[in-house]
């Protein structure tokens, strides 16, 4: 018999109930709750907003917590190990919809939907509005950070005909849909996108990747050049990202992250005609709950028979 | 010596000047000036909006007419080819533009984009808007018309990880990205779309094509589905459209064209939710002169030496 704790908005509890015997699915509305079912529970399913370290001493040696999340930042994964808790995340449940997403923000900035979905608005038919447009045939992607997501943005690159490089801190063990040498260290970043026209973020945010994107790289990108953000907030210097828009020298942002979020009432990146602003939902996806609830009976069924690895194991 | 007549908005007269020994360029702003420049010229550069029949009699056999579009409908074909006039068109030129302007409106209902871009007018966080988003991965896309611009929307879709269907009037000369058994002929189409969740429509405007796309489509579409029409209006019964976007018949529609252009302020589709609307612009590219430019000249120098077949002849 197993017990799981469900802290989450998303009807994943009842996707799960009744999908394996002598699985046992609660739900838990508060860290409070969470504490109290955690007793007699054995494993524990949360997003990273709703984790609060005071859930740790609920946990046994042998539980196991199920990140809804990629990213992992929010939990205390040494405590884990250092406990025998299980922990794993859900890498691979979200490089659809974020690659997705990243295309809609560089698309919408390249075709000028904001400008047209205004003049819509209006019910206003003008034809000279919107600028020159842009298609991506041909124009350089780098993508910042080669893990499940940026490999799902490389894909659609490649498709659209683009000139796609990328980088990843292991570049030796990357294996994938780009050549071998298109896939760069980090460091080599600032001097690979002299002609980088759209930048997409992808990596998780760690100490090396706070403020990987700075002044410098704006005034290396060329003047044609869009950022698309899709990582985490502070990994871009956003200063200097307004800055950048403010004065033309780069040509457009899709902006999903922030720092910080959510994006207070009097930042200035609200009103730049040349960004485009979404509230942290490129994961968001119809199919969230049922690729979520697959990894879940994978890694449970995993567990129950004592044989394979757990997906996405991190402690 | 040859002297070309450039009858366009766009740059094309200056692009042009200077590229080959024994090109004069000249323009003209209306269909007077351009008949009377016409008669000591060889060439007419024109898109098909200025077209006039009234040039007709200003052409001499052995003249040459190159037009922007890729649509000629506009044209007499039958007569420049009775009276011996070369006509070519600019197939291939928009291939890339239109293509991204598919999923740039597919893009833009998948995630949201109106309603957060209504968002970020008020300065509004909010991640509950925007209601369910939706990826594009493992969704069938239906490519109506598997020529130039088609190919180009199934290249992309590919790189979606879309299952990739098409028609064609002639199946069975496809050769392209998709295997021969996914490309379908027109009469199939209604029995092919009750799983096509993004119906792409990029066919010419013919007797055949008008009205393709009708109430018995919208009926057989699942409610889940998104129109995309970047061809021509009429290829859309607009108003079966219409009555399919309130009653929510299909999920949403994001529309370049329309029946009447301009569309009326008076239509109803301005204040659909579900749909996005862009004022003819697929086309529009910032790469579009330096393209049409290379065609121009590529179809130039096959003239100037008589050899080979000139790109795009019609007649």
């Amino acid at each position: 018999m197993t017990t799981v704790v469900v802290r989450h908005d998303l009807p994943i509890h009842e996707t799960l109930e009744g999908t394996r015997d002598g699985l046992t699915v609660r739900t838990a509305r508060d860290t409070e709750e969470t504490k109290a079912r955690l007793v007699d529970a054995d494993a524990l399913v949360i997003n990273p907003a709703s984790w609060d370290d005071a859930l740790l001493d609920a946990l046994d040696e042998g539980d196991w917590v199920q990140a809804t999340s990629t990213g992992y930042a929010a939990f205390p994964v040494e405590a884990f190990r250092e406990r025998g808790i299980t922990f794993t995340n859900a890498t691979g449940n979200y490089g659809s919809p974020v690659a997705d997403h990243v295309f809609a923000l560089a698309l919408g900035l390249a075709r000028g939907l904001p400008t047209f979905l205004d003049e819509q608005r209006e019910r206003n038919w003008d034809r000279t509005k919107g600028g020159e447009l842009i298609d991506l045939d041909g124009r350089t992607l780098t993508v910042v950070g080669m893990g499940d997501i940026g490999e799902s943005v490389a894909r659609r690159g490649l498709g659209f005909g683009m000139d796609v490089y990328g980088t990843k801190r292991t570049p030796d063990e990357y294996d994938g849909v780009l050549p071998a040498d298109r896939v760069l260290e980090p460091s080599a970043l600032d001097r690979a996108i002299g002609e980088t026209e759209v930048l997409a973020l992808t990596v998780p945010l760690t100490e090396e990747t706070r403020h990987l994107v700075d002044r410098s790289t704006f005034e290396t990108l060329p003047d044609t050049a869009f950022l698309i953000n899709v990582a985490r907030g502070p990994v871009v210097d956003q200063e200097a990202l307004i800055e950048a828009l403010e004065t033309g020298r780069i040509a457009g942002a899709g902006l999903d992250v922030f720092d910080p979020e959510p994006l207070p009432e009097s930042s200035p990146l609200w009103d730049l005609d040349n960004a485009i602003i979404t509230p942290h939902v490129g994961g968001r996806s119809r199919d969230f709950v049922d690729r979520f609830v697959d990894l879940f009976l994978h890694n449970f069924d995993r567990r129950r028979d004592g044989d394979g690895e757990l997906r996405n194991r991190i402690a």
